[in-house]
């Protein structure tokens, strides 16, 4: 039976057969890989995904974790699949060998890891975030560092976590106030608090590695003035270091992570790399997990998909269009035209976001300049159009179940749950439509633009022969952004040209979803059989059912309307 | 303060100054009414909202209905609640003087049961199944049925559910199974069991009474072979009846209210009006549950919209674009143009929503041949505009709210998951669709478009001097609507115009919305302050962000695309 977590089928698809990612194994970095190995990861995370995280993810959803007024409790199940995640040495998959890592792909290891989100989103919450600040350290801590914290994290004794927020600054990192006081000995004792702090406190491993941006008195004001400090929540002779939380948050989904404030009562706390440099260095984290949210909220959109289409398959209910008579037999509800419709647009997300997430890791390993560039400019999509498009194919999952899929008997309603946080962490919607808008459109004379724009037309020129009208299509809505992004700036309206970045973000990602489609329509060209019947229909639903979506967008844009500026507070 | 459950001062603009309802008291039905009697009853449900039923929102939720196998228990807020509502003459304010009712207008107790809605949605639910089924029994039911089952539900001593589907047959009615066998003394016995049953077991009151749909041995196949009967839990003679629950369903939202198969192993029950009628009857009333269905949805869309407006008021966060210095104070998020662009968005759709589902009721006050007309074209639309779009309301409340948001010591969490509900109960989004592309639009030689169209045409002219732009704009979209209807049937390819019906019923919705905005628009003229100034601005918003979206999917219609169709189940 086909696995209702994730498609094998669609990940070789797009890792084979699409992105060829067998040739990296030309570069250096992945010379010791092979398809065998990359099959072999892909393999292992989706057994682990069966058989460790798929099975407690109602469980820990249900009885979400407890604080007794000292520790935290996690039902058992979470640690058990971290254990086996962590005894499997996937922590450092992609990370470099001479701290212990495997050197894969970050596109081979993203797709592995994709099994785990779809698993359980909130026990490889736990997983991300701590791989996630290994990483960090790996790049910018000292080596006693990484020999401290990052082979503990990578060896599955130590976890982590990255606190950012404050309650006081959510999207507005200038203004926290958490400050670190320097101490004789080189250390740091901080006083503050931080919120939203996944994974902030549990007892599944011996130590929790909390990376936490703080402010040194006396630095620049604003963000240059934030620096990042290690605060484990113990101490290296053992003892309790002084952090801790008052109680936990409680959210929709994503109920089986931790998340809380947590707050610093002189805790010790040891500075990575130089001061006033804490932005720079999350950033280089804060990029990958963008591209990690968006890989998850595909991951839970494929899921969902999935197991709306098994639903669909197997649930009789009424009959075809002029069929009335009662004593014929009725037939599986994904015969009716409008099932198919609400599974299509989910097999058009899903799949595009999917396919978009492994081209942006692919950049990543391949590392150009020119890949750098498109990458920049991809980031704010990859995380965005994915928490938007692939929430609504959850949303589509749901409907497709009728009432079956309004209860916590069946799995959908979860993943809708889970999935609705990923619109707002790690940079909200809106964060991410002004760092596209705001900066990525027009950084370097409008470089990355240009950078993509030159890919999308390749594209272009390589679909005029297989698929004409679609390559035009694809061709006019692209030029039409480009119009009309000048148009926007030419304007000198500054204000009027971001007021509504949030619209634009949208067209935006739709274009470049319809661009992914066009190259999954090339790379299944000449190739037979229903996998690749399936491609060519969800790239056909994609480009007459979304894509013209974005005309009425860009009209918008291109009007400067001022309706939102000009609306006043008290009109409310 | 202003409340954050519902607007007074809107419903007063909608009833007052754009329906005038006080010329309502004309008819004879309404003649002893006036305004006092409806600032009466609009005073008394916001007051019994507030005091009663908003208090106890969260704690249903959080702690739904219990089951232990012999009696269902509830938080005992949900019936004092109930039994507020029930003592202060509620339940029969929109019914007949001649069994107890006020003969209030269905426009003023829609307005008034709004509060109730958006204050507890799930309590909300017990009450109104136990109207609508009063209401269903007292226009058909027999005088000793009118006393022994409708009398008590009035009271508040009864309530009521309506069981129509079966597990094996959701939206297909024709499919039921569960049988009524004749006995001797006129009554029937029962057997079989129902899904989905709302209000089907609690100890709330006295008795509940059941309205089942089943089948008469020996009747019509289909739908033409379902009657209607009155199974109550306990017998005249205080017996228990032999109809029980299972267990019970546990749901994403409206967590309060129970929800659970209901199992009939020869219970007794009694006819409803004539055999092989049930069809007829239910519809009856479905037709109003569906219009509270859409005013339960535009409920919660708007206690979010109001919440979130009331967060983004209250929290500071950033800064004005292009002032990056950190030592000026951050300013409240309201203030943001992409913040004011989802609140605008949600006052567009939830003041939308609500003008329309208080047009809608005052349809079935009036009552005449056109009157009529209209409200069966409007119902579809009624029932799944707000439920789509006043969800996204609470989609975006959430947003503005950010992480908060996402955690349940906030509202608006709730409300989208209580909201998401409404697209699937008493006929989803696609039977909706099916039933305006269908069977309404062409009804009666298209009839029903007509009588609309002309309505449409009246706004239009009237707001020719008004706002020329906008009646320009909404006059090209109903033409154009027409027109892609026309050229829909015109092809003759039946498959292919009813495939896209979801879509058609969308850019419909939103072409009568855009019309209804405009009647706002016409009623707020010449009136000066801000809560006018803000009808004008959400006016505006609507026809630049949102009617626009209509095109590509008139577009889409008009090309009778046929992916969906030709879609292969093998493909998915």
């Amino acid at each position: 039976m086909k696995s209702t977590i994730l498609s094998r089928r669609d990940l070789d698809f797009l890792l084979y057969e699409w992105l060829d990612v067998e040739k990296l194994t030309a570069l250096d970095r992945f010379a010791e890989h092979s398809r065998e190995t990359f099959d072999g990861v892909l393999e292992l995370c989706e057994q682990l995904a069966t058989r460790y995280f798929a099975p407690h993810n109602k469980l820990s959803d249900a009885n979400e974790p407890t604080f007794d007024g000292h520790a935290v409790a996690l039902v058992p199940e979470v640690k058990e699949a971290w254990d086996a995640f962590a005894a499997a040495d996937l922590m450092a998959m992609g990370m470099d060998a001479e701290i212990g890592g495997a050197q894969l792909p970050m596109t081979v290891a993203q797709a592995a890891f994709a099994w785990i989100y779809a698993a359980n989103v909130s026990t490889a919450g736990y997983l991300m975030l701590t791989v996630a600040n290994a990483n960090l350290l790996a790049h910018f801590g000292t080596p006693e560092q990484i020999e401290t914290f990052v082979k503990p994290m990578l060896a599955g004794r130590f976890s982590g976590t990255m606190a950012l927020s404050e309650t006081q600054a959510g999207s507005s990192l200038a203004d926290i106030t958490t400050r670190a006081e320097a101490q004789p000995d080189g250390s740091y004792r901080l006083f503050g608090s931080k919120m939203w702090i996944s994974g902030a406190e549990h007892e599944m491993t011996e130590n929790i590695v909390n990376l936490v941006l703080a402010k040194i008195p006396g630095g620049p004001a604003g963000t240059k003035g934030i620096s990042l400090f290690i605060v484990p929540k113990f101490l290296a002779d053992g003892t309790r270091n002084g952090v801790a939380i008052s109680g936990l948050n409680h959210k929709m989904g994503q109920r089986g992570i931790t998340n809380t404030v947590l707050n610093f009562d002189g805790a010790v706390g040891y500075l990575v790399g130089e001061p006033h440099r804490g932005i720079v260095y999350m950033f280089h984290m804060m990029n990958e997990a963008r591209l990690g949210v968006g890989m998850a909220a595909v991951a839970l959109g494929y899921t969902g998909y999935l197991k709306s289409l098994q639903y669909a398959r197997d649930r009789p209910q009424g009959r075809p269009l002029g069929v009335k008579d009662p004593a014929t037999p009725q037939v599986p509800i994904v015969e009716h035209p409008d099932v198919k419709r609400m599974l299509l647009a989910q097999k058009a997300y899903v799949e595009g976001g999917l396919a978009l997430a492994l081209y942006c890791a692919k950049l990543v390993d391949t590392g150009g300049a020119d890949d750098n560039s498109v990458l920049d400019i991809l980031t704010p999509v990859a995380k965005s159009w994915p928490s938007q498009w692939c929430l609504e194919a959850n949303n589509l999952a749901i409907q497709v179940h009728g009432g079956y899929g309004y209860t916590r008997e069946y799995d959908v309603e979860q993943h809708y749950r889970d999935n609705r946080l990923n619109p707002i962490h790690e940079g909200t919607h809106g964060i991410q439509s002004l760092d596209l808008l705001g900066r990525k459109v027009t950084q370097n004379g409008g470089a990355s633009l240009a950078a993509l724009g030159e890919r999308v037309a390749a594209t272009v020129t390589a679909a005029a022969g297989v698929a004409p009208k679609l390559a035009e299509q694809l061709d006019d809505a692209w030029q039409r952004l480009v119009a009309v992004t000048g148009a926007m700036f030419a304007s000198g309206d500054v204000e009027a040209a971001m007021a509504n970045s949030a619209v634009y973000l949208e067209s935006f990602g739709h274009i470049v979803v319809a661009w992914i489609w066009l190259e999954q329509l090339l790379a299944a060209e000449g190739r037979t059989g229903d996998f690749y019947d399936g491609k060519r229909q969800a790239a056909r639903y994609f480009f007459r059912y979304e894509l013209p979506r974005t005309a009425p967008q860009l009209a918008l844009l291109e009007s400067l309307d001022r309706t939102t500026l000009e609306m006043r507070v008290e009109w409310f």
